[in-house]
């Protein structure tokens, strides 16, 4: 039987950092993935679905470009193209992870893989391998509810396989997969409602985020309908009608496409049956060390039900192999606490951090909120009202630590990364007024806010 | 005689700062300045600049839209549309400062002034005012040099009152300013070239940063005539040539633009009479608080000689008005090793902190230095070679503090400001390095920078 020191099930972004890392020490590694490596990050997740925003940026900066006295007509988008563009450079992605592990002597086995018992898996084709360490990394699917018609509606893995775009489309949920969907497809000119159970939109998120997008929504005509539970999906392919429990229909709508979550991987893969412990969401507790109840198996990235996120799955895959191999370079785990995140809504949004309720929940009277709210310099000759740029600075303690930030506006996922280094490090409010801004950008109002007032717990949505 | 506790001569950004601050305590305060309130900043420098760049980026970005299967025709642009709107929306800005200082109880007295001895002013029409401490804030003008033609030429307050593009333009000057306006005005369609001094563009700067702008002005078909003398401007107004010492000339060009720099405007002020010390390029040296060697007299702004930047005067205004009225506040003076920079080149640039020969002279063989150069995920598409966005993290003794951070590409204006926080707080590689990336971002580059390399004094620009 094969023996490895290490064996990762799942060639995703996570899995790929272990490799990678463990490799160069000598580690004689397998990674078990039947699709193209690279994982949900490259296949269905962040890079397409980046590739597809800077298209829908696209129309939506022509659309502004007039109001610069910039002429220009807007023929359309030649969507079955971009597809092929965009699956061409995921094709290259896919090349370049397999050339690399090649060079790295990681042995890349093209078949599905479950466990058999604590230091084995077995392959769909019936061979066995042994490794001295497993470790988990199988990612997660988008979740299709168990509701009549349910068969009817799209998941995000569908859409990036499309070539050509609906005329409409009713996206159920209100998560950042759903709201990147929506601000995509409307952009890009297709009619969309988002229909959602949550009563706001990026539930995750400050309130105060949620109001501003909902404002940018109702701008861009994206229809919403929240607090609101369906009950099925009817009508036929081509013209599919959303049932509202209470008897409600939306639509009908060319497309609908199911953003209600995505569930861990981790069925049907031998895990009950080597005694791996299972969550009732299907998740995989582990502890900092990415470590399992049961020894020798290690799980990361989406299946352990903590910030999934590809950066983190690369944080945790990385600093597990330096943790084994190179323990010199002291590799700490990951903190959940301090974790930025951004999403590519139009506008995109970010946080890093505390939200103003979880804060006051934590820290008490003791927080302190600094927040503004403006037009922002590029809609400068806008007619008509433009929704807002919002940046929300939440401070506790006596020294205003900062322990969250949010923002939503344009180019705040790049604006966000050198703050979260900066709240990472203890930053406190008198950190960024001693910081010299940059003028005129829209990151220096985060360093020149004043007049800061108590933090609330609740009715944050209503007051922002 | 008029006395007031605070005169202040200039009502820029500096000098409204100290007002704006020192007003709500109590004191009086006058500002003199004959032109509308808001000085470079709002009438020739931030605010239209960065309104024209905004132009200049759309018809940069409808360019490249094509790249992402998005169909735009550009028209062009109604460049008086632009200048008209522009000019409505700094009106407002002036009217806005007016209002502002109106509420505050600031007098603002609208005719030039000069001092007349150490506590008193005088003012063009002969009233002689008094005050405990005088600000001098006259910030700074265009340098035309005194060469034979110069008169041919314009200057950057010139280009702000242009309704119309000129079809060919030379822009005489390498640094921010000049790259600015060669940047913008190539991205709207005119025919440009730089003639400059310097071996480089943007000398301030990182050679690795000069490197790749000269990269993307070659790619945006920007003639660069560096390392060149002007020795004047000839032909005649609408065809103007370059004459350069040697004996070659360049053009005819419709325009010239004088970017060599700007001069203090302490001339024929009174200052020499007062005592006041000027430096021979004209600039008023002060101590941390502004102080000049004359007691009650103080100077702040682009007039000191250092960092002649908006938010460094509204600090160093902001900070004297509190070290007078609210010590209770704290306040430091500027520091101005850690002041972040950014251009708004097409694309943007910006730095913080030392330049990599700059560390090496100052921090000998403990300079690390980490750097990246790639397409940005925004040009995945493009056809042909694309000029590249670079990061650079210069670094320096054993726990590799960051003494440096310089960038170019998309959006460096605004991943600047979190970053310029993080160096002031002492930031090292590892802090960076233990930051959660945000995927997929330019900005994430900075926190995943891999296998440093010794500093270098120089060379760097071909290394590059």
């Amino acid at each position: 039987m094969e023996h490895y020191d290490i064996i990762v099930i799942g060639g995703g972004s996570g899995g790929l950092a272990v490799a990678e890392r463990a490799a160069p020490h000598g580690a004689r590694v397998a990674v078990f993935d039947p699709k193209p490596l690279g994982g949900t990050c490259v296949n269905e997740g962040c890079v397409p679905k980046k590739l597809t925003w800077y298209a829908a940026e696209h129309m939506g900066q022509a659309r502004q470009a007039g109001e610069f006295a910039v002429d220009v007509d807007i023929r359309g988008i030649r969507y079955g193209e971009l597809a092929e563009r965009r699956q061409k450079l995921l094709g290259n992605l896919n090349d370049f992870w397999a050339g690399h592990l090649e060079k790295l002597g990681v042995t890349h086995i093209a078949e599905r893989a479950r466990l058999n018992g604590s230091d084995r898996v077995i392959s769909e084709s019936g061979a066995e391998y042994r490794a001295d360490r497993i470790v988990l990394a199988m990612g997660g699917a988008p979740v299709v509810p168990p509701l009549e018609g349910a068969e009817l509606g799209a998941t995000s893995d569908d859409f990036f396989q499309w070539t050509e775009l609906p005329e409409s489309i009713a996206v159920i949920g209100a998560g950042y997969i759903g709201l990147e969907m929506a601000g995509m497809l409307r952009s890009m000119g297709v009619k969309t409602d988002v229909v959602a159970m949550e009563d706001r939109v990026l539930e995750m998120f400050d309130p105060a985020i949620s109001a501003a997008l909902d404002q940018h929504m109702e701008h861009q005509g994206i229809g919403r309908h929240l607090g609101v539970k369906v009950a099925g999906l009817g009508g036929e392919p081509g013209a599919v009608t959303v049932q509202l429990e209470g008897g409600q229909e939306l639509g009908p709508f060319e497309q609908v496409l199911w953003a209600v979550g995505r569930k861990p991987a981790t069925a049907d893969m031998g895990l009950e049956e080597a005694g791996v412990e299972l969550a009732r969401d299907g998740t995989t507790p582990v502890d900092e060390w990415q470590a399992t109840n049961v020894e020798g198996i290690y799980a990361l990235g989406d299946i352990i039900g903590k910030a999934p996120l590809t950066p983190v799955a690369i944080a945790a895959g990385r600093r597990l192999a330096e943790h084994w191999y190179a323990p010199e370079n002291d590799p700490v785990p990951v903190d959940y606490e301090q974790i930025p995140t951004v999403t590519f809504t139009h506008p995109t949004a970010g946080m890093v951090g505390l939200t103003e309720p979880e804060a006051v929940e934590r820290h008490g009277d003791s927080v302190r909120v600094y927040e503004t709210s403006f037009g922002g310099l590029d809609r400068a000759f806008a007619e008509g009202e433009v929704p807002p740029v919002v940046m929300k600075l939440v401070c506790a303690g006596n020294d205003e630590k900062v322990v969250g930030i949010h923002m939503i506006g344009p180019h705040v996922d790049e604006m966000l990364q050198g703050f979260a280094v900066a709240v990472r490090m203890g930053a406190t409010k008198r950190d960024l007024d001693l910081t010299i801004p940059l003028h005129p950008t829209s990151a220096e109002e985060l360093v020149t806010l004043k007049q800061g007032r108590p933090g609330r717990a609740e009715g944050l949505a209503e007051a922002a």
